[in-house]
């Protein structure tokens, strides 16, 4: 019964930040083959008897030393051809961290582990440039929708804050009116009451609405 | 190298229509174990040489007749004893069709073949309960956006045929001013110029702004 040949199933895990404003990626450098001393996204294979989640956790905390993060599946990556082992079916995930919380440092099969520009990124193993445009889609959707994307920002924030993460994010300046209008209009925001002082002038601080 | 086990894998195709104002999905019911006799998602398993995508048209074709949607991948479902056959990775995607498109009839491992209200589901095989409600929050989340489900409408329609549409799919009814309001911010919508006469009154058309 279903003796058909079966594919190898991997998790690959996209981790964003904000260093600068600029929105950067966590990679890995491949020690083995296929592609070794390429940068590629930290991933590998899922075990028989593991969650598909669980093994994205595990091998991103494997390979970088990055734990106790919101992962979120965005999507599955299966075209024949994508591994030059055999067909390979990858279940990519999303995060999003605040640079501070994390210090990414290599192991297991990753010789090296750093944060990239998505700018400047280098050529990278597998299909993993489409894997990380995307990721960087995904997010931009949801921005479109004034959802605002967790974990780059403190729990509690100025419309500043947020603006320069969502122009990071969608590669544009925004005017910082339509901006605050769309923002506040979306109904997504909730002022804390308190303020924080920004080059001598108060900022009003807010935190997301909890979902109903 | 890389001699572990491998999972099967597998593709859903969740089918939503609106029949009468109400939410239906197109299951089929099993003519092989396991679960035979129960109703399902239509789906199969993934040829080693096939992109994903490819793969759920041909189930869908093969089991219900059905083609030529537009189909969305959503969420690829993992957990360990999902399937009773062994570990086994399924890959879901999501279309909405107008009912009159699409003729279902069964075909291959299908007995039978037919529209289901989402509000009265028969018990299911495997995990499709969950890969429903899946489906169907990921429906939600994006209309909370605002961004017109495609393919449940013809090109033109009426805002009132917006609001059952959305109605349809949130489950609930909403204010008609309320509506309206939201729905012309948001953006998303561009009148026609043209009319259609509604219980005698001309109702204006819409289509859906093209992305930039």
């Amino acid at each position: 019964m279903h003796e058909y040949p079966r594919p190898m199933v991997t998790v690959d895990v996209v981790i964003f930040t904000l260093r600068e404003n600029d929105l950067q990626v966590l990679l890995v450098r491949r020690r083995n083959p296929p592609f070794a001393g390429m940068w590629a996204i930290p991933g590998g294979f899922v075990d028989i008897d593991e969650p598909l989640e669980a093994a994205a956790r595990r091998e991103l905390e494997e390979e970088t030393g990055v734990r106790d993060v919101h992962l979120e599946q965005f999507h599955t990556f299966g075209d024949p051809g994508r591994d030059p082992r055999g067909r390979t079916i990858t279940v990519a995930y999303l995060a999003l961290v605040r640079a501070d919380q994390v210090r990414p440092r290599a192991g297991d099969d990753a010789a090296e582990a750093g944060w990239w520009s998505m700018r400047a990124l280098p050529p990278l193993a597998f299909d993993h440039d489409r894997i990380l445009a995307c990721a960087l889609e995904h997010l931009r959707q949801r921005l479109k929708c004034f959802a605002v994307p967790p974990g780059l920002l403190p729990d509690t924030f100025t419309l500043n804050e947020l603006q320069s993460v969502c122009e990071a994010i969608l590669g544009e300046k925004m005017d910082r009116q339509t901006f605050r209008r769309k923002v506040l209009a979306a109904g997504v925001l909730q002022e804390t009451g308190g303020y924080r002082r920004v080059d001598g002038r108060p900022a009003k601080l807010y935190r997301v609405r909890s979902a109903r």
